[in-house]
């Protein structure tokens, strides 16, 4: 410009001067424009939407081309009923950049105060292996992988979770583990269900020992009520088994750190007809006797100790082991050992057939997540040390436990338990917060266990007691020996003698084994995974890089709310912007998976209907088409499961829905939705079906896992939902890790925010709430900054602006691929949301051909493939999201397209029916070397395109054999001569 | 232990209790054992060395049987000459647990001060894309790379380094561009210095503007003394070419921010016969006339702010451009397209006739290092932003320096320049101390030019103009018109117009094409390196984890040195460390490669004999076995080169030494020696060596390439040498990082330390010392902590123990070689050192084998070939380090071994001299799927052992031929079509 304009105030307003933020579109300013410069916006330019989305501007313009739409608008009132449209934008912040929202975090994550934790609890610091935090869990090569369905391409993560299931199975003692769960809490509330399910015909109690961790006991009595369980909690050293009970859980050792003598009540309670779960701290178990050895019939506890940061709460695996007799019943996942079809030893995920997702209200569960990423870390902490460095940890654990007791001892405190390993229980009689005042001054946290006594927790970190000690004004000491592990308590039997244990202890060759591992599996750096309902979009760096920060990680679940003054306003201002997004009046963090929040939402509307004298509402209507978590976490809830028919466009039968609504009105609690449908489909009468379920008297629950079609456009709240849950690993960028962690906090219209999860440690939500559904106040808190980083850098504009893209990806896809596949749903303008089904049930007949064989022979295509067979068998479902390009949605419609054209070749007979490149996906590079009697060349099993030969994964075992596996069990590391061909 | 056996006043002296640390090998402790455990050492557990060493202790036990060895000081009492010996442990503090490391350098790190800077002189403060940190930066399968000699298996960052060259030439608007240098001012030095090579029949002297960098003037003052160049610093304004000069050196946009018009200077310089070299600043070429179409001959800069952090100084990349009639004549390393053997196109490191190991003294330059992960950073900065991304960046720092300068104008303040880009000078007559003190107290560093005035600049980060314009008492204002940069300064041309800096603009598909690269290049987290000479041992994590710290990222070299106490304790603990090592009095930090540091120390005796009056001595004695970098830095230094023998063992020819030393008594300056010799032998005669040269009056310079050997056991401080450089890019951990960042920093005797290398901006090293030999007073400041962190997490033990390993594991290798190869060097008692070389020489008759076609076997079996032809033509040279375990040493062997029966079987006519796996080397995944025409199976081809169906790297090109790519000179990008096979 050619004169000054006029005076500025401050930068806010120079950023004000040009609200048209120069886009990505934007040609390069011509020859000599310095004048054009001139009236450039003076904000950041790199706009974090243009590298969010996948497509750019012209792209889009292509794309949009293709669907014949004039603009994205254009689409977007065509996809989504006009109806429910949100006619505002959200009020979000305003879009920052990565540097600016990464200097705003790490402000608000000053704000915790890093005290020493000597809390316990189940939560211990602990030293992450530098090389295990910088190459897993700060590795998109390992967290943006997916769940392992897709066995030859997750070859890598099997085998570390078969790892960390050897690594339970010694520890413990036991016979099987699966491959964990979300936290000690539910995994063991999932025990008590588990024994429900096994032994309920005896009794109906489930016996508590006083002894556990109380966040426990608040999760066991949430998950018992709905149940009709009845809960009681004793000393196990006095209980008389004078009322029948088909369970009971102890503590090893106890929260206040005794170590009791189990045997005699685990007899007792055989006798009884009850099967007993141990809550066991794991690295104790190095030196304890494990609870397969003195009764237990399932053990469970928490790994965060092996390497986990404490992340305020987790995410962090818990760990479930039991018998072999029960395998069957064990809830979540579990890895197990089959081969391929060349006969080598392959992992896949085993006995699927137990999911919640086929059984739904026949399933005793609803946990489909495991914590992958983090059971890997824990897994890989027992490789990295193995059986003499985990058990030299321990020692030196217990050895400054004994210094500190002895030095307490001396100073004349009254210490207890004896024996015991890293907790004491100090007794100050009405001096417990003054000692807790002393040690907050040291910014050292202690447990207040009464007014009269105290607790503390040693952990692999401890180093310096001095500063311990003198809050007691007492020095270290010797302790005498009636202090120590006396033999009838220690571990006698072997552990982690897998060469895996041992094989890996210096870090080049732990380096080295990571990265055979990774390069194993194909994960979001090698292509798109385009799995309908899963929403694998971009985990964007920024995104991650803050969970690993020490403000974020090293903070106790339990610490002093004062000293958690950043993560508050975290919560604050996620809830807010949160609500904001689905139109409900109050958040709750808790649920720490999509299925936990699904139980939640359904619990608080169980509160709610008591709440006003109808508690008899139990039924819960569930769509045919519903995700199977649906159906399991009413059951869990309490209600009795009623399906509505899909009518044949897969929408919604809503004569039906109005009939069962009908027929059940009385007894109407809820009905859950999934919208846009797991069709794929805005369906128009998504309002009509609101209010048919709220004028019977019942509730709206929306299953959130499509909010991904949502966001910007249209809100639950607004159009009729009560309660949603948001997988926060879906539409708001947490990743997958390799199947875990999630997390499923739930909106509440204003009705029911009385009713939301509270806790019985950290005072959360109101005293009419339900009780707690995770271990943790907040769930997984440490990665909550991912879908807040997600937020501050999309922005109103931004997020909007990304949901379109997702629909505009998913259209694309269908639009390219018409003429080669039906679509099996679309809504009233033809068009899909943000996924579509492709139908290939037609191959079965034409050409043999099924679902499976279009999937693994995607492989080759070097795609992961679409999620199959759901939610109708022989089609599969893909979700490509905003953040794929139009070159890898074109590079994935031509390999659909090319297998459409193999499997052309069979129907017209040019190719065999069963000796063809589909049957025998997905092809190893050992295949090329095999004497080849194939009716195709090499070349067009491995290279079927021209850019296959730079955009490639090599599977590294061909297709895998599920059943062999299923009916020859085998849950633990191989030896290794299995593996020698 | 029964009862308390004593009051303990520290967690020290709790420490002390058991000095015997336990070791690896200590089996798990029997059944019950807490008793044992009560005697266990209360230190953290985990060691460090045991993490970083390769070999168990149970390996080590079977490795010394193998070699006949008692123990480890066995093996070392007859492999080290017992008269050099260390007899007494190193003074290093003990080692620390890489969580108490971690710890410690925290805190250090924490002394440093994080100042906004308006410094500018060339560093900028920067965005580094958090997805090229995390990626690229902070991910092993980068930095852990070695320079890419072996280009089958180093596709992915020589096409980064493609994508850097081809981005300097299209911004410098010149035709042709190296894959980077070391700093601004060596890359200026090197201008100088080609300038010279060209034109230096014309003149003696090289003229260079005042409005130079002032760190580039000192390195060029530096770089032309030992030359005889004369150095001219003047105005271009009025310099009148009355002088001759071969060269002239301008920087662009001046030092204090001023754009001149250099036409007619160009063509003035042209017209008196010589070349103009441009040093510009990378980020105002988008907007400014570039360098090409104004004159230049050369360009040369810093491409620091394209995302690479300030660290203090470096490393960063220096980009090097000039016409395409210069291209023999470029120092430093040049990427260039070719084609493999079956006709596809494939990079590699294009004329290496040109590297100074090849020319040796008759090199013009020593560089031999690049920085390629820097240079990767920079050219992934400019895809990720594009032509469009950087421009805007680069509008909208010219756009807040435009409303400063309005702010300041209306203000008062007499500004200038008047074009400007990014930078100011305000004029503040006798006021300059205090608007740098005003600001010093908002935390903003300015630069002082003089008394009476400032300058500023500002970069990408700059968002808030109002704490700036408040020292000045000002407000931001628009600048009237005539401030804007005028169309005779603006850029008409076009700029990264190559689909590369257009196609990745989304994260996704940057991580995806980042993951493809990192795909095609083998690091050390596939493979042992094991290139003699190069120490490729672990980069372990914890040391590599600092250096992204803010704490020493984000501070800029010429920040007031009580701003970096962090780093001053740093470099201060460092030097003691490595003075102890090397047993030297003094150490200077500032040589940023290991060939600066042959140049500094040969500086340093240069300086120490000219200051007693001997400047006449300048011969320089190197034996035949030198690295080429000896010679060539010894001319450079201004010396004449005698070569001194070998004898049949590959020892100095001591006889011959003597009468060279003799022979030039009067004159010797300096004998260049490597030890242990460059032939992987520890020479007994060394002490006699360095007696001799002393005796005739020389100084001894040793090259400390393979000090890997020594630490712990030898110093050469005390066998004699006067100076040494140490390679902490070998020695002390620095990755090579695809082939640099290096830091060669060297040690000197007590009668040297006053000569050690000054600074003309910082101050350090005395008023007596030479000039700068880097343009940062620490060289590569920010790469320190990895070095500081191994020496800390090793500890006096650790250290001497790593070398012991390392001679271990090499004697290991040489031993189970024996009998299939011959090694061609060994000392007294028939052990090589730390590396061993291998004579190959006898296939080439026997079988027609030549040295490449076992490299590129071993590429098949999964290793990255040895050190080729190196020292010896014929040979090989394997250097495994202490951080190989047993296992891989062996794979290693096991593959040699199956190599020489691949030859036998040539050898006795079982295969074809020319159709055998060794010729057709390496094999692709696409070579399987040819027409096979081969006289071996395609699994011999690509899984010649089992263990490589688990242990393999794919190479993604065939046989690359370097002799066309030479003929066919290509050094940018090629068009897409080229790919398109």
């Amino acid at each position: 410009m050619s004169e000054p304009v006029t005076q500025l105030q401050s930068t806010a307003d120079l950023n004000r001067f040009s609200e048209t933020a120069i886009s990505e579109s934007t040609a390069p300013s011509k020859a000599g424009s310095s004048h054009a410069s001139q009236s450039a916006d003076l904000a950041y330019p790199d706009r974090f939407v243009d590298r969010h989305l996948g497509p750019r501007k012209t792209e889009m313009q292509h794309m949009l081309g293709v669907l014949g739409m004039k603009s994205l608008e254009d689409l977007i009132a065509k996809a989504v009923p006009q109806g429910i449209r949100l006619r505002r934008p959200l009020q979000i912040d305003k879009a920052r950049s990565e540097y600016e929202a990464l200097a705003d975090l790490k402000a608000i994550a000053g704000q915790n105060q890093i005290f020493r934790s000597f809390i316990g609890m189940g939560y211990s610091n602990c030293i992450t292996p530098p090389v295990i935090q910088r190459n897993i869990l700060e590795n998109p090569g390992w967290y943006t992988q997916y769940t392992p369905y897709q066995p030859e391409i997750a070859q890598g993560r099997l085998e570390a979770l078969l790892n960390f299931q050897t690594m339970i199975i010694d520890l413990t003692g036991l016979e099987i583990a699966n491959a964990s769960l979300l936290d000690e809490g539910t995994a063991s509330a999932e025990a008590m269900a588990m024994s429900y399910g096994l032994v309920k015909h005896n009794a109906n109690a489930f016996w508590v020992s006083q002894a556990c961790h109380p966040q426990t006991i608040d999760v066991i009595r949430t998950r018992a009520m709905p149940l009709g369980i009845d809960v009681i909690v004793g000393d196990h050293k006095t209980f008389a088994f004078d009322i029948p009970i088909f369970g009971a859980l102890l503590q090893y050792p106890a929260t206040d750190g005794a170590i009791y003598d189990y045997t005699e009540f685990c007899d007792r309670a055989h006798q009884a007809g009850a099967l007993v779960t141990v809550a066991a701290d794991l690295l104790s178990l190095t030196l304890l006797k494990p609870p397969g050895e003195f009764g237990a019939d399932i053990a469970v506890g928490n790994t965060q100790r092996f390497g986990v940061p404490l992340g305020y709460g987790g995410p962090h695996a818990a760990y479930f082991a039991t018998k072999d007799a029960y395998k069957r019943q064990i809830p979540g996942r579990l890895v197990g050992v089959s081969k391929d079809k060349n006969g080598h030893p392959a992992l896949r995920l085993a006995l699927q057939t137990r999911e919640q997702h086929i059984r739904r209200d026949k399933a005793t569960s609803n946990i489909c997540t495991a914590q992958v990423l983090l059971a890997v870390i824990a897994g890989m902490y027992a490789v990295y040390h193995g059986a003499t460095g985990l058990k030299r940890i321990a020692e030196r654990v217990h050895q400054m436990t004994a210094l500190l007791a002895g030095g307490l001892q001396k100073a004349g405190y009254t210490l207890s338990p004896d024996p015991f390993f890293d907790t004491l229980r100090i007794d100050l009689p009405g001096r417990a917060d003054e000692m807790v005042q002393r040690a907050l001054a040291r910014r050292i946290n202690l447990r207040k266990l009464s007014e009269d006594a105290i607790a503390l927790s040693l952990d692999e970190t401890t180093s310096d007691l001095l500063d311990l000690l003198s809050i007691f004004d007492a020095s270290p000491e010797l302790l005498p020996a009636p202090w120590q592990i006396s033999p009838s308590f220690a571990r006698t039997s072997a552990y982690l003698t897998h060469p895996v244990f041992s094989q890996y202890h210096s870090e080049t060759e732990l380096l080295r084994y990571l990265y055979r591992l990774q390069s194993k599996d194909l994960s979001l750096t090698s292509a798109m995974i385009p799995l309908g309902s899963c929403t694998m979009k971009l985990n964007a760096t920024a995104e991650m890089m803050p969970i690993t920060w020490a403000e974020f990680g090293q903070i106790h679940p339990f610490a002093p709310i004062e000293q958690t003054k950043g993560y508050q306003i975290l919560f604050q201002q996620l809830e807010r912007w949160l609500a904001e997004i689905t139109g409900f009046a109050g958040i709750s963090l808790q649920p720490n998976a999509g299925s936990q929040g699904e139980y939640a939402g359904l619990l608080v509307i169980r509160q709610y209907h008591q709440s006003r004298g109808q508690g008899h509402r139990h039924v819960c209507l569930i769509p045919q088409s519903a995700h199977g978590t649906n159906p399991a976490s009413a059951v869990m809830a309490g209600m009795k499961v009623v399906a509505i028919a899909c009518d044949p466009d897969g929408n919604i039968d809503i004569a039906d829905l109005n009939a069962k609504a009908e027929q059940h009105r009385e007894h109407l609690s809820a009905l859950m939705v999934t919208y846009p449908s797991t069709h794929g489909v805005f369906e128009e009468g998504i309002q009509q079906i609101c209010d048919i379920v709220h004028a019977h008297g019942g509730q709206v629950y929306m299953d959130g896992a499509n909010m991904n079609a949502q966001v910007g456009l249209c809100r639950p709240g607004d159009f009729g939902a009560d309660v949603c849950h948001l997988n926060l690993h879906k539409t708001f960028c947490i990743p997958h890790g390799g199947g875990g962690p999630g997390m499923g906090p739930i909106g509440v219209a204003s009705h029911l925010v009385p009713f939301l999860p509270q806790h019985s440690v950290i005072s959360v939500g109101s005293t009419r709430g339900i009780g707690a559904v995770s271990a943790a106040p907040w769930g997984s808190a440490s990665i909550l900054p991912i879908s807040w980083m997600y937020i501050a850098l999309m922005g109103s504009n931004g997020l909007t602006q990304a949901t379109e893209v997702a629909i505009l990806n998913a259209n694309y896809i269908a639009k390219r691929l018409e003429g080669y596949y039906s679509v099996l749903y679309t809504g009233k303008n033809g068009l899909v949301a943000h996924e579509c089904i492709l139908d290939l049930r037609e191959f079965k007949k034409s050409a043999d051909i099924e679902v499976d064989d279009i999937a693994k022979r995607l492989i080759d295509y070097g795609f992961h493939p679409p999620t199959v067979s759901w939610p109708v068998a022989g089609t599969v479902m893909v979700e490509p999201t905003e953040s794929e390009s139009q070159a890898e949605l074109d590079r994935f419609c031509d390999a659909m397209i090319a297998i459409r054209e193999e499997i052309r070749e069979i129907e017209n007979g040019t190719r065999d029916r069963s000796n063809n490149p589909l049957k025998h996906a997905p092809h190893t590079v050992a295949d090329l070397t095999s004497d080849w009697q194939r009716s195709y060349t090499r070349e067009t099993a491995i290279f079927p395109t021209a850019w296959t030969r730079e955009h490639k994964f090599y599977p590294p075992v061909g297709r895998v054999d599920n059943a062999y596996g299923d009916r020859n069990l085998i849950c633990s590391c191989l030896p290794m001569e299995a593996y020698e061909s």
